[in-house]
Order: structure tokens, then sequence, then C-alpha cells
């Protein structure tokens, strides 16, 4: 049985993801479709609005065989990390190919770009270390240096995010010479950072802005998602009275801060180059994590960069949690979240030849990501109330999701 | 200028301290009476109903003249260095006596009980420790121990809370031949642990059970407290709608554990013995302080070091952070918080002489446990709505109350 693999965070699963399902069956030819998604923190820094599990249901619910964990450690952090993490889970897990989305929609134009990557990665890594030393952010310090080795052309642009991304797992790939192919869909309409609901394929940012501001699910939201993902929001909501956003997790994270010192600080994954003091003194005049943040970033420290940080610090993940991925070379084990029959047929083939543990209980398998892991849906959960905080956090170490 | 030292508490200042505070003004015939009081959280490891700044008023309407701060890292502590921290600070700030509450009454009885103690003092740590080792609380074990020796008959009881602490001043003064004189008043009627308000001198235990469980100040709990204190807590409340108690800072005190793991947590001071783990294991089934304190005590860990461990792990308090103390001989500053115009003069002639700094404000002098001063405020207030509790804060870094 063949596998592809899909990369996805699901905040809300949206029209857009389901295109790219639809999409990506079509291309692969292959029969059983597998997500890897984000636990109940982002990439950007962000709490997902529903929980994992949750929104485990809406995916499978969508057409997706089987949704495995993008380990915490990896799921908030910029796109090299982020995409190690996605990308050796998913061949853990034998995909024999995966499909992206990206705003250039060109598979060759992928595999030509990192061809000029390889040839020009000393001048590439020259001119980052030196726009960075000018006190630019990452992104764009990166931007400038593809622009040098030409890697910002009409036809590849990497400065766009869907695109660096894409180019990461492309990557991933081809230096470690998996056996994988990758394809690409072009993303259609709405960007990542769209703020309006413009059309039914609307961007996730859109959708969570106007979640938040209308409070329910209206008709113009519900149109740009499928119906699983609305009757997910919905009952996730009737049980736990809360969509989660960050300014809920203020209380919890100023208190967390104004209890540590300097160095504990500095210890945090992300606090670099003195960061601690400026967190420590803004934290003493602000009431709300938008005014925080707000009075926190600078040129270098972005916006997306700060809601790392914060998460980082919510979760208690210091950097020697973070230190030793950088130089692994695949995952420790794949989580499962959740699968249908059809994934069951497949998994059950798979395991057998699988090199790491295919985990599907909590505290089946002792390892230190998992101790991560438990600490940041603890964290994530934090702001419900004691009895269905309880209730939620045993999700963890339940079996996994079957349905179909 | 003569000045009589008390040690206080103030969680609330009740008829008992007022009786006690004329006792000892008409005893010492000091013209100046210096309070050293404990901060936002007290000795047997609990938030005070209202904050420093508010008690400290209080005590300065009632007959007081200068309020010193115990610092935090004494403060929520067993007798000895609770003991240490208070008559320490006094004698730096000049005082020529001391007198403290005790169910004796009779300071003979105090000076006789230290010169059996350092008689037979290697039979009762000998005694002491073999108690320990059988699993005993603290308490009990001292309790025997002091059996042992003789120091446990119906004129000195050292089993009774007040006897306890008045005799670690004692061992305090004589140990380190301070040049104060030390002498006792006999609590009346209602004993620290007493739950229900019978007399006009009730225990600060009853004043506060009743407070919380009535949520006002009723005329039978006006009928103990002197008017000053009756009115500081009602400004508080209005100012804040906060009475502080353990439940309140349930959400954040669980929250922190439930993102510790098992190392962090056996750095705190007060965690030892592998408490750890059983801190954790409860905290994942608890719904309140209440219960989870419920599911931890043992024999050995009474509520009272629960609750201080509790304090300790709220504020981030570590074992590095008061190992130092116990073999420190001194506190390495005073902080004032408040004084009348009768005080001010004291302190005129009184801070030419003093051998270590008077603090008037937080960031006016560096030192470490001030840090720690300030994370314990912050960890305090940390309940307050945010705009209050950046005022509140604030209170911390102001000059100190000036009064009459």
């Amino acid at each position: 049985m063949d596998a592809c693999g899909l990369i996805v965070e699901y905040n809300p699963f949206h029209n857009g993801h389901l295109h790219h399902l639809l999409e990506a069956k079509r291309e692969s030819n292959a029969s059983c479709m597998i997500a890897v998604m984000s636990g109940n923190f982002l990439q950007r820094g962000e709490p997902a609005i529903i929980d994992k599990f949750h929104r485990t249901r809406a995916a499978l619910a969508s057409g997706i065989d089987i949704v495995v964990e993008l380990p915490f450690v990896y799921a908030v952090q910029s796109s090299d990390l982020f995409a190690k993490g996605s990308v050796q889970t998913l061949n853990e897990i034998g995909v024999s190919s995966i499909c992206f989305g990206s705003e250039s929609g060109t598979t060759s134009n992928f595999i030509t770009s990192y061809e000029i990557f390889k040839e020009k990665e000393s001048i590439f890594q020259e001119e980052l270390r030196k726009n960075l030393h000018k006190g630019l952010s990452f992104p764009d310090a990166s931007k400038f240096a593809y622009e040098q080795i030409g890697l910002a052309t009409e036809e590849m642009d990497l400065s766009q995010p869907n695109n660096i991304l894409g180019f990461s797992y492309i990557r991933e790939i081809l230096d470690h010479q998996l056996a994988i192919n990758a394809f690409t869909v072009k993303r259609t309409k709405s960007g990542y950072h769209d703020q309006t609901i413009s059309s039914s394929i609307a961007s996730a940012t859109s959708i969570r802005k106007q979640l938040f501001h209308e409070g329910n699910v209206t008709e113009q939201i519900a149109s740009t998602l499928p119906a699983n993902t609305e009757q997910q929001l919905n009952e996730y909501y009737h049980k736990t009275s809360v969509w989660h956003n960050w300014e809920q997790y203020f209380p919890l994270l100023h208190y967390r801060v104004m209890t540590m010192d300097h160095s504990e600080l500095a210890g945090i994954h992300g606090v670099d180059e003195g960061l601690e003091y400026r967190i420590k003194k803004t934290a003493k005049h602000t009431q709300s994590i938008y005014e925080w943040i707000d009075a926190i970033k600078t040129k270098r420290y972005t916006w997306t960069r700060i809601q790392r940080i914060f998460v980082h610090l919510l979760t208690n993940t210091k950097k020697e949690h973070i230190q030793p991925l950088k130089t692994s070379e695949s995952v420790p084990y794949v989580r499962l979240l959740g699968m249908t029959k059809q994934g069951q047929a497949y998994l059950n083939q798979q395991k057998k030849v699988m090199n790491v543990p295919l985990v599907t209980r909590l505290p089946q398998h002792s390892s230190f990501l998992l101790e991560c892991e438990e600490k940041a849906s603890n964290a994530y959960y934090s702001i419900l109330k004691p009895s269905i905080k309880r209730q939620f956090s045993k999700q963890e170490i339940g079996p996994p999701i079957i349905i179909g």
C-alpha cells in the first residue's frame, strides 16, 4: 500500500487543506494519506484554537487516513527544524511521497533551486551571517541572501512563507537522500497572512481572526470550512467554553516571567542576546500579550519570533531541550494521534518494518521529547476549569482515535 | 531614645496584638516601639489576607512607631530561621529589648530552659535525629526530644507554638550575646490554632476563617479587631476586590508544577526526600489547593510544611537561595516599610550608627535577598487584575509610609 504524506497545522482545517488533500490524492495516486500535524502549539508561536485531538477528528473525517504528531520540540520553530521534524516523521512511517503547498506551485523549480543552493551555499551562508550581523531579522536576512544567489526570482521567490517551508522540505529530503518523491501544489487565492475572508479558500489567519471576533461560527466562516471542522470547533467550545488564544494565557505567562530571574530566562530556548532584560523590563508595565509583544519587538525580533519565545516560556522549554535536535539525524519515535480503518490496515503492515517505536499512548514509551510533549500539553490545557482540565489531559494517555 | 522590638505577622492585626503592644510598652518603658513584620507570606505558609503595606498602615495607626520587614527568605520558615531573621533585624535597628508573646508568660522560665538546653544540647540533637529517622514530623520529633531533656513540663512546655518561637528568639539572643533584653507576655485566651471566635482576643486563624466564610467584616469579627485593622481590610478589598487566600493561587501553582520536571522541582527549597514525585503525581488529579495538600500530606510532611513548600514553589525560591542564610550571622539590610513622626526621630539618630543599609525603596540597594523579595511580591499580586497588579507592585518602589 502506497502512502502520501502531508504536512499540516490545521488551525482550523479549512477548505484550502481539503483542496490540497484532493490534489495530493490525485497526483500521488496513493491509497493512504498521512498527515503529520502540529500539536497544541503552532509554528507561528500560537496556541491552536482547539486541541490536537479534536483537530485529528476533523482531519480523519475529511479524508486523511492517519494523523501523526509533529513533536512539540519541532513544531514551534523556524523552517529548518520544522521541516526536519515533519519530513523525518513521514519518512519513518514510510511514505513514498510528500505533497506540500507553495506559492510557486512548480515542483521542478524547487529541485532546480536546491541544485543552485548547494552550489552557492557558502556564499549564501556568508551573506546570511553578514545580514544578521547588521541587525536584520532572520526572515529579512535570509531573503536578501537568497537574492544574492539568484533564488528570489519570479519563478522561485524564497521570501514567500510557503515557498520557504517547501524548500526546507526539499532540502531535508535531498540532503539525506530519502526515498521520498516530493511534489507541490499551488496555494490558491488567500495567502498565509491574509486577514480577511475573501473567498471560499481563506487563509487560516483570516478564519482565526473572524472566529475570535464573532465568537461563533458564522455562515461566512462556515462557508470556508469543511463541515467536519465546523463540527469539531463547536464540539470543543461546547465542552470547554473556550477557543484558545494567546490573551487567555496572559496571567500565567506574566506570573511566570515575574517570578523568574534573568539567568533562568536566558536558559529558555530563543531568549538570546540579552533579550531576558527586555522581557523582564517590559513585563512590569504590560497588561496584555498584545501590548507586551508590541513593547518587546524590534527590527530583529519579529512578532512571530517573540510569539515563539512566549510559547517556550509558557511551556518551560529550555535551550538544553532543543540544542540536541539540531544535530540529530532523525526523530526518536512516531506518535499516532488517530487513524481510519484504511490507515489501520496500512500501519499493521508498516509497523513491522519501522526503525523507531510507534507510540500510541503517552506513558508507553519514555523519552525526553515525550516529557516536553507532556509539559506543552499541560500548559495548553492550563486555562481550562480544573475538572475539564483533568478530563482533557487524560486524552494524552488514551488510545489513538479510530474512525470509519 | 530607647526602642522595644515586637515580632509580628499581623494577619490581621487583632486585639491580641494590641494587648501585647500595650503590655510591651508598659514593661519595657521604651519610647519607640518597633515591629518586625512578615511580608506578604506568613510563617505558616499562607498568603497574608491583605498586603504588607496595608498591614503596615494598620500597625502604625495602632501604636507601632516603626515597621520593618522580615525578609521573605526568613519569613516562611521553621522557627530557627524565622527567629534568626527577626531578632537580627531588630538588633541591627538597635532595639534594647524584645517582647514576645508565649503560652508560658514567664521570662525566667525561658532563660532557665536555655541553660538546660545548652547543657543537654547534644542529647537533644541525638534524640531529634533519631525521631526524624523514625519518620516523625519535625514538630513531633522535637517535642519528644524536648521531653527527653526535661523541657516539656507544665512551666515550660516546648511543644506549644508560641513557646517554641519564644525559645528560638532567646536562643538567637543568648547564642550571639546580643545586647538585647528579652521578656515575654502571656498569650491569653485563644490559642494559635483555635478556629472559632470565642472572645474579644481571638486567634488570627479564627478571624481569618470567619472573614473568608462571611466575605465581609461582620460585627463579631469587628469586635476582635482594632478599628484601624478593620479599616485597612475594607480599604484593601475596596481597591482590589480581593482578600488573599491560597485557593486563588491554585491555577498558577498548578500550571507551574505541571510544566516543571522532577529535577527542577527538587531544586525548590523544602522539596526533599523524593517529595517531587509525590507533588507531580498528586497534581494530575487535584482540583484545589486543599485537595492537593490533603493528597500530599503524611505523618512526616505536615499541612504547614507543605503550605510552606507551596509558597516556595509559587515564588520560585530555590535551595540555593536559602542555604547560605543558615550559616550567615546577621541580615544584610533592614527594610523600612513605615514609621510615625516618633519613629522617624528615632531612625534619624539610629541610621548613623547602623552596620547595615537601611533600605527605604526596593531598587535603592541591590541584594540577592531583595530579588527574592521582589519575586515574592510579584507572586503575591499575580492574582490581581492587570491594571491593579501594576499599581500595587509599584508600592514596592515607593517611599516608606509615614503617618502621624
